[in-house]
């Protein structure tokens, strides 16, 4: 008998004792997740990204996407082809409409119509737009909402916004209740007649943590406010239905699970009739009428183009485009199918192998609460964190101060891969290897 | 004899009837360019690109420069080995200082110190960064001089900065006297004891008048404006020295003459002293002290590094590191060298050539006023620029109403090309062949 049979054995001895603990037995044998695979229906697609280490057990696709075959292809082609050899005349094959046409791509995950998203600039840079947007637009308003699960760069960038526009203007970041939820209540009783924008993270960066998009955009709007999501670590992860929600704004990044290479350029949406009540406040040649006319004075192309600013960064940009095609192919719906699965069976992993060894669940219980990653806590998870990328071939991250984030990127992770990290995380404790590693002053964690 | 001699002869003639087409007269032969290009110190430096279609005349490296040979290579160790191997290991592994290290090569083609000058964004973007950071350290001060020679996209950022903060913020743009030349006079007079900025192209797109940085830098400094200079069409074309100049702030484009890539992302220089007085308005995660801690409240980091904003686009970061190298091997010296020899050259050969079939010199008649393009007006520029293209195997590009650009990259221009060019040009024109082309509605230009 393995020792993992003999705790599943354990486990169904334990019989019913614990309504809780019942709800989420796995079975608990590598053999499982194997049949899980077998199971499968994105299996094939994993074959279509580069596994330059098969046996590196990579769960950090929610930071870093990995490469897909075809991109290097792609990329090949644009550097070469596009501007080795077409030079200049590469902006009239396709460069000069790239934000546009893979901004509707992305915006075909997303539930919004081809015209109401752009690929451009940095997450950040593309929240400063539109929220600064927003607030001009909301006349006599002062106050923008948000949480403290919310990413510290939206944070920043909403501060410095609002130290710009001098007071009234503030920002009122509504706590969680326990750094895992959104609060959701408080966020209610906290938006006011005086709350110009509600700007939120749909999935938590560190939690996972993911809002009702339709309900909280709802709580905003009855107040007059604008809402205003980041999709970052939900959007090809998480089924997002923007219009349907009727939602005003969305920002989010396209190198997590969209898988469009480190770094690469942002997505920024705005429903289509709100995009001409909106002024772009870094109004650049890219957003002007008739850019080539090189006319002195401002004047706004019409619909959403008006929220470009400069010359997009075209490598990077078209690197977005395959990793775009390949969720489109895979469907949303058996993506999310697949990342709920593969979250409750490491949730399961989790009760049964490593909250005896002193893990916390950091991440919401429910699943309709979690986007894809899941983050456990630990006393000693900057420590576990290093043992497991130098001795165990498993690469997941740390955030501070206590979490692992192992995250499932549906394209490419595999159930056994699971099973796999938490034998390894099991191992680490419980032979107490992590105590071999020193923490750095100063080490980029 | 040949033709080009005929005319030789023809104008030796003439004797010093015009002191002015005296001043420029050039051996009209092929065999002249030839010549010069035997004797080109950097003639080499043209095999480190990618020459894709040899019988091409590419003279359009002053709006994308050409693809180095390095840059293909490194672009597919970016790809499949940082990105597609490392995976998230590359933000440790040299992505994360990228924008840092790169910026500081580039400083070093400025005469700026490493730690001056940062690869970021877009030109926009990072204008409006530092236009914005300028206002607000220039208390009580409330008017931005600069020209109608600028980059339009540059005056936009400008005016929508005005419009944000409100009156009494507003944009001077003083008229050039010719469309050609900088309106230095009229700048001297403009230029109060409320202004806050002065911003200028230090070469401009369209005449490639290029300012005397220094001289102009003091007239804004000794009445307490900062200055703010574009490098767009200068940076790696003509020699700058930010420090010797004590230039405040600086921005630039990296896909010109630092032949970066489509799109490349630009760079930013604040001279050291003034880094800590000046708040990036988009205050991002990369500019935060220390942005692994995800504190919720934004500290600016100590140094330049404050004006990061959002991740950076890795893969077009990366790709601008050795077109900067390149450039850095050539020495800036030897680089305007040949780019003032080469506009010689083709200011000599429209005079001869081109001047009697109604070319205008839509740029300084004097070197040193002179950027590394030239631009020649002709009453049918944009059909002629069109059968030059298509018929020529010539590509230059047109800026409206009637100017089409020759941009020299001495990296890998070649006098023989200049010479085919202008043959080009005559033929056109003298055989009547820009008739056939009609001008499509909405056409781009």
């Amino acid at each position: 008998m393995s020792r993992a049979e003999e705790r599943n054995a354990e486990r169904r001895g334990e019989g019913a004792e614990s309504a809780e603990r019942e709800r989420c037995i796995v079975d608990l044998e590598r053999s499982y997740a194997q049949a899980l695979d077998r199971q499968d229906e994105l299996a094939h697609l994993r074959a279509r990204f580069m596994i330059a280490e098969p046996e590196l057990i990579y769960l950090d696709g929610n930071s870093l996407g990995r490469l897909p075959q075809q991109t290097a292809q792609r990329m090949q082609q644009v550097v070469a082809e596009e501007w080795g050899r077409g030079l200049i005349r590469g902006w009239n094959g396709g460069w000069m409409d790239a934000a546009a046409r893979i901004g509707g791509k992305i915006g075909a995950l997303l539930g919004a119509q081809p015209d109401e998203v752009l690929a451009a600039d940095s997450t950040s840079v593309n929240l400063y737009k539109l929220a600064l947007a927003a607030l001009r637009r909301q006349h006599g308003r002062y106050k923008i909402i948000t949480d403290d699960l919310n990413f510290p760069s939206d944070l920043y960038i909403l501060q410095q916004i609002c130290a710009l526009l001098g007071r009234p203007y503030r920002v009122e970041i509504v706590p969680s209740p326990d750094g895992i939820h959104g609060p959701v209540e408080r966020l209610a009783a906290a938006i006011d007649e005086d709350t110009a924008l509600v700007t939120l993270s749909h999935t938590a960066f560190k939690s996972g943590y993911t809002y009702d998009m339709p309900a909280v955009s709802a709580l905003a709007q009855a107040q007059g406010a604008l809402v205003l999501w980041d999709l970052s670590h939900s959007a090809g992860a998480v089924p997002i239905d923007l219009n349907g929600a009727r939602v005003d704004l969305a920002v989010g990044c396209t190198y997590k699970y969209l898988n469009g290479g480190p770094g690469a350029p942002a997505f920024l949406y705005v429903r289509r009739d709100l995009q001409a009540e909106l002024e772009n406040p870094i109004a650049g040649w890219m957003g002007q009428q008739k850019l080539f006319d090189f006319a002195l004075d401002y004047a706004p192309a019409p619909g959403l183009r008006r929220f470009l600013t400069g010359t997009p960064p075209i490598l990077s940009l078209s690197a977005i485009e395959p990793g775009v095609d390949l969720l489109l192919e895979a469907g949303m719906a058996r993506v999310r199918a697949k990342s709920a699965a593969q979250t409750e069976y490491l949730v399961g992993l989790w009760e049964a192998e490593l909250a005896p060894l002193g893990f916390r669940l950091n991440s919401p219980r429910a699943v309709e609460q979690r986007g894809s990653h899941v983050s456990l806590g630990h006393d000693e998870a900057l420590r576990i964190d290093l043992a497991l990328i130098e001795e165990m071939g498993v690469l997941p991250d740390f955030r501070r101060p206590d979490s692992i984030r192992l995250g499932m990127a549906p394209l490419y992770t595999t159930f056994e891969e699971l099973w796999t990290a938490v034998s390894a995380l099991r191992a680490v404790v419980a032979e107490r290897r992590y105590v071999r590693y020193d923490l750095p002053e100063g080490v980029v964690t």
